[in-house]
């Protein structure tokens, strides 16, 4: 059986074997693969770089998910940016929200997943409470009315049809979408191997918000250590909320988690020297 | 030029371009190459597992090291069973402490890291204040009579040479050689791939500590997300010491550090909730 091997860089990768292939499709918008591996349970990659796998997507999806609508402490309404594989629609759903909107630009990616990957929605593409739109993200919030207590930017990296949710024009038209107390979080990369990401995504969300850094979290198969996720929000207040209150949170929300708890909450904020380092463009 | 693939893992890898070989042997103990890859800069592997690499072996080093000396508060005496490529002594240099004795089982490993990997240990070989022995980890800590304040256990994965220095009888000698007050840290995997460290190490050391936990970093190289360090000491106020007295310290050590600083410190500390299972053998 061949083996897959990630083309993100250039000099390292990393390698997974491939026991069995579920899919393997060019679709209108990217070369999709699923397939399974013995240590990572099924995997789906994008253009030859790994998107998500059965076996660490709750790093991933619980931390993205989890920490701004806990952190917002009373969330009524979600958007979503991509995420089709829906692992960040299936944690969103943990919380006693009213609406959620999903803008996946391929719909092929959700149909795939629902096939394939069916723990990752597990069910929550039923949830009643979802919109799912299948549109470019970044049209979306520059058309819509309507208004989010939070906004996750589930996004490829800003390669492709990703690109443009790394824009400033893009965290412009979503700044405008947020209800007051809103954030928004993104998916920002790996520091270790794309330090770039973090200096230009803190320069563009620092002119539009209040308060613009990062939080971090190890995703084993985003290889490099651990990655960052951008928090832009005007509620200053948000980001340094006293450890009681998060662990009052957690507990009533009943997550039932495998990564995230209130300790992990609070210290996903510290920062390395480096990272602080990049978000100065030193 | 050939590629490094490692061997640790059956169905995944990571995958490193030999750019150039600077060295490639067998010695009396283990199977010792270092090369340089564009990427990571010089690599050290060791029976076909990465060691260090001088991309990312600050974050490794500066974690294993400044974490229990900052912690300590007034170390003196240290000793470092392994760690034969110089980076755990040179962070752990950087601290005004009396003595730093450094037990490495292989000195061929010692001589091919002063010639390669100069950066690792930038000199430190040459600290008057170090004693370097070249015997056995094990045996020096069950027939020494000397006392520490901290003992810092920088070894290989436990397969071969390394897997006496995870054993109960280890931690039994390790915590006889502690002075009052004294803490030892131990490089413990990483638990994504290898949670049944994290069950055994926990158990063997809360069977001779007060205080038995991890913390974590996550190292790029060493592949799975964040890897955990093993923490024991009958001193249990060191772990929980408040922020304020971490920055305080870590302002006047002066580390010039990448990674440390006195946020990452306490945040090592906090536990995904698999871990916290790990640890309970779940």
């Amino acid at each position: 059986m061949a083996d897959f091997e990630e083309t993100l860089y250039d000099a390292v990768a990393q390698k997974f074997r491939i026991d069995k292939l579920y899919f393997e499709n060019k679709t209108d918008h990217q070369h999709l693969m699923i397939f399974h591996n013995a240590a990572l349970g099924r995997v789906m990659t994008l253009d030859g770089i790994v998107q998500t796998t059965e076996a660490d997507e709750f790093v991933y999806h619980e931390m993205m998910a989890h920490v701004p609508l806990v952190a917002h402490g009373a969330p009524q309404h979600v958007l979503i940016i991509g995420g089709g594989d829906g692992g960040m629609l299936r944690e969103v759903a943990k919380h006693a929200v009213e609406s959620i909107t999903q803008v996946e630009i391929d719909a092929a990616v959700v149909e795939m997943a629902k096939t394939y990957l069916p723990n990752h929605s597990a069910g929550a593409y039923d949830d009643p409470r979802l919109q799912l739109v299948i549109d470019d993200g970044f049209a979306f919030v520059r058309d819509d009315t309507r208004h989010y207590d939070v906004i996750i930017v589930d996004s490829t990296d800003p390669i492709g049809p990703g690109e443009v949710l790394f824009s400033e024009d893009f965290y412009a038209h979503a700044k405008t979408r947020l209800a007051p107390g809103g954030v928004v979080v993104t998916q920002n990369g790996v520091p270790f191997f794309q330090p770039d990401e973090v200096t230009t995504t803190h320069r563009r969300l620092a002119r539009h918000f209040a308060d613009a850094t990062f939080y971090c979290a190890p995703v084993p198969t985003y290889y490099g250590g651990f990655m960052t996720f951008g928090w832009a929000t005007d509620a200053t207040e948000l980001r340094g909320l006293a450890p009681a209150i998060i662990r009052d949170r957690v507990e009533r929300a009943e997550l039932n988690t495998r990564y995230y708890n209130a300790d992990m909450h609070g210290a996903a904020f510290a920062l390395p020297q480096y990272v602080r380092a990049a978000m100065q463009g030193e």
